[in-house]
């Protein structure tokens, strides 16, 4: 099921840029949350297109229907679904790519691999599909946060080589949604934008670093050996368009440090024990610590430039390509709630498992039920 | 099933470092293939400890038996199962670990998880794990390379800060196993062995990078929107013990380029449409181009150091644990054929989903049988 | 994924009796296969409600929207999603069911496993459900005849105590829907409509047995040990409503001969070695024989009926329930279709699970590409 | 992975009957188990070929070894692995069934399969495969029995034409183990005993049905749709050697009553509300309702009969072959512990998906950790 994600919260998307809708099923919720569209709108608001200067003008106000799984207010147990039309379709911009496949785009691969493809838009390979995502991983932050008292931020720490300082800090919503590049640092993220805008006015791109943070995950989350809760995240992220890489806690740059620099020794504190550093990332041999999580992600530029580009056709001629449409000049200021929303699926479904496994089976004596 | 990978070629490891052995089962091979342990050996004794100076002196021979499905040399299509027993055991190495747990190792999530752990080793999350993984990849490899024409090769590009020369070139395995660091470069190898001999001296350990690059890859391999190679790729090297980062193509360095500069042009060339260049790293929209999979994982230095730490014990007591036994300073070197095998597994696991949807259905007419 | 069946051809259904759509997404759906709504909506029609006066007179004309994968006629190999909305809604006749539980309903067990339930016309418990189903299975079934020549046949064999004759004829469609009980044999079908109608007058009503046969299947499809063909089939026909058993081949009576009696010998045939007699059904050792595949799947009576029962409510108190609303007195001519649709889902996507593993391996010498 | 069951409790087994072994890994089981081989060899002694006179005399002690996944006699919650070794092996007894086909085995459909076999005693096909489902299950028993209060007794009801009296009955497991052939009811016991003698001395072979009931069961457990409890029990009973039909409470019997006369009134009882009668057989839309769970699984006779019969060979011509070699002239009396294995290994699986999705979920305020 490639276009299903997770074990017991189970989210599958569907839709093409240009078709009619793209949507979302979500099996496996528990029952008895309150929900209502209310809840999962302010995400696609914030991935949406046309929400500032610096993303794609492309006009979608992204709304999104609650079809099912929901009765007087509440989630049943049942699949959720969630679906949202797409309203600014110019497929005529889009007639030059049926013969000619766009650098770095998966155009060529869809062909490759399928013997047709839609050329709208990218079709399935748009990023219009993580509306699904950030729909169902709205639901998840609920949940993690209702029930389980664990809150995810996700946000821009470097675009090209504009990087915000380094800190250890949780940071607020606020200043995340302060700007539109969703840098918490107000100045670095004045010159983001600037610099977006430079290379947007060239027909150019740029991409960046997101960075996350989560708190409050229990001790005891993921799965040996191969489900650590690392390496779903790790897929969770590079399953998105545009990632190239991803790392948690000290990652690559924690390859530069001995053993005796890296290793985090452990502390008593009030809650129990726990790690006095966090290099680990919050995660030991793939399960939480009870330290906050924190990784980032890698984003390429966007590959849809406004220049002329050598490519080849459908009949394996060298020819030229001119971009056109309305595209981002940098994808990461949309993408921090997607990525918000992939992090929550992780972390929700690892929760789900944990319970089912671990923790409340009684062995000392013969129950009458469980 | 948290001990499984694969969706079709699927693999299940058990054991645990001293228990009495280690073994695997690899489910939905292909029949036919002609196979005995001679095939899955050499992979393992590049694994094992004790094959050279700069790793742990652990006396373990791991020698692979065969015990189920193969028949007259050949695969039957039926579960192959193989074991290897743990020899050099030394449990007294860690009756101190019962009690306090390891800095930067997996004993305190292991026991917050499940409430116990079996302290010997580090039990299920020592990396003597990835025996069964290696000889599962084994076998994926050489039905790659036998049926498919694939060829993988990992080697270690870079130790602590003491880094190759970058090239784009596809290294002999003569090359990488000159020298028993693994890195092809021989001047660089030189260093690197120094540089670990120099960590193991002082009861420290070091970390690095390990490159890999696969050949031979038919364009189309690997699914959207979730199952894509690189996200694949991504989980598989994230679920392997030590490593905290993985990058595809231009990674983490790419998104210091604009879109200009890292788009890959396509040309027209004999084999037909290719890209010019690889920033890529030989997938586009989770899809294989055809063009090498080049990526890299970062792995931290060793966790066990031969110095004195801060830690607490299992009552929360803060106190000092002094690490012992017989460790890696450095675990690149025996990773490289676990980096291998993992590849493998993803990669054959996508051939074989691809097998399934793509390619040989006839809809033109009605046939008898298909 | 509890609403998701099928590895490869993977379907997952949504939606509410009562709610605004029913639906369903069709995941690894082969790409290039000619497809619209119209291969769809026919046994969506064999399915509907009202279209006889043996069925259940809810006005619904279950008209399908196919909005997702397909492009310029074609299935591109990305989800197919496919919608049909509820029409005729009385959520008035529902309100008594609120507070009470419907004998024999799943109303009681809904509440037991959520804590709460949507009480209108049975939620997701609904026989709607299966709307979805038949539309991914008229897709399988579309790609089993197109491409592999197989052909599958539903049919009511027996209406309560009333019986058509055995016979090992496969049945032509028309004769199968040339009567609105959609059994073979005309004057079997007329009593058994007579019987339908008489049991409806007064308020009960009436099971019996559906038979299945496919023909076509070439030999090797299913898989040892717990994936045969037969358990994934008694598994797809028990997940229906109201099913009770399932037997293939000889069945429950088989039971009643000797291994003398009951063995196929096989025989040399122009196609090839062929068992000579089908007590097996089909499938020995879980794989198919190329011999016809033919089972049975009980359903009970319907469990509405317009009779006052004794139940309890909400508060555990005993009390009585008047069923109400419009109902089908006997649910097998309606399920004909959705059995069908079940195996072809079964077939296809063990022919893909065929396809992904055996067949074209080729391990005599490198290749440079599969 | 067609050799691996359940979603949360997944067994994964191996290994042919003449090869060195057989096993089963174990992944999922809860930590903190009392565990040793004395909790499972019990059941493997129910099962082993040579207990009684009735059954195969081929010798086998089917001792079991755990190979991992307990510590100091409790779980830890990683893969438990268990292996059996095959000692008395006659390969010269199936010499003749390298070139012929068996009637009625799976002989031919492995060969068409996988264009191979292993033809030693059925090599993967054998029933000795059950082996490792009978180790599984007898900790997935233990589980249920002291964590659950659910308690599982499998018996032969009926052997060819000789069945027991029905009864509402939950028979005692000395009862059931009272005499060889596994039947509660002492005087049908004796019948069936001397039945199974007759057609061992005409080198004939019988069937017959085996019920099961599990008390105990809270409400609640089973998934709508697909994974309905009595789906999942019906694909694990199919997926056993021999089996032709699975019918849940009133089965086939079932169709011949109308609606009044078949459905459940619900009553109140201490426990809360429940069911009446069970003609449902503990299940109503596919979940648990508390009653007990009541099911019937029939095998066909043996297949191998020491007759002549007609066959062809491996070119497809005509012949005969002589069955030879220690067979049991009736499967039943072994296989009551497999239904009982394969029982408990739905259940649990059930339970565990149960407590990860539903029931201790809080959204009524903000919490620090769930």
């Amino acid at each position: 099921m490639p276009n299903s994600f997770g074990k017991l919260f189970t989210i599958t998307t569907w839709g093409e840029s240009h078709g009619g809708t793209i949507g979302v099923v979500v099996d496996g919720c528990p029952p008895g949350l309150p929900l209502s569209e209310a809840d999962i709108q302010p995400d696609l608001d914030r991935r949406r297109p046309g929400q500032s200067d610096i993303v794609t003008p492309r006009k979608e106000s992204d709304t999104v229907t609650l079809l099912s799984g929901v009765f007087e207010g509440r989630t049943t147990g049942t699949p959720l679904t969630m679906m949202v039309p797409n309203a600014d379709q110019r497929p005529q911009h889009y007639e030059e790519m049926r013969a000619k496949f766009r650098p770095s785009h998966a155009d060529f691969t869809y062909q490759q691999k399928y013997g047709l493809r839609d050329h709208h838009g990218g079709g399935r390979s748009s990023a219009r599909e993580t509306i699904g995502r950030v729909a169902a991983g709205a639901v998840a932050k609920k949940i993690l946060h209702l029930a389980g008292g664990v809150d995810i931020r996700s946000f821009v720490s470097r675009i090209h080589d504009i990087a915000m300082p380094e800190t250890d800090a949780f940071p607020g919503f606020e200043e995340v949604e302060a700007n539109p590049v969703r840098c918490p640092h107000a100045e670095t993220a004045a010159r983001m934008v600037e610099r977006i805008k430079e290379v947007k006015k060239k027909g150019d791109s740029v991409g960046g670093l997101i960075e996350t943070r989560a708190r409050g995950i229990p001790p005891g989350l993921g799965e040996p050996v191969f489900d650590r809760l690392e390496a779903d995240l790790a897929k969770a992220m590079l399953s998105l368009p545009a990632t190239k890489g991803f790392e948690i806690g000290s990652g690559f740059g924690g390859t530069l440090l001995t053993g005796s620099q890296h290793n985090d020794a452990f502390e008593s504190a009030d809650g129990g024990p726990r790690p006095a550093t966090n290099r680990a990332g919050g995660v030991l041999g793939g399960i939480s610590t009870g330290a906050d999580l924190v990784f980032r992600v890698a984003f390429k530029p966007t590959a849809t430039i406004l220049q002329k580009q050598r490519t080849v056709d459908l009949e394996g001629r060298e020819t030229e390509l001119m971009g056109r449409g309305r595209h981002d000049p940098c994808v990461l200021p949309r993408a921090v709630p997607i990525v918000e929303a992939m992090t929550a699926l992780v972390l929700l479904d690892h929760w789900m498992r944990h319970r089912a496994q671990c923790g409340t089976f009684d062995f000392s004596t013969h129950h009458t039920h469980g």
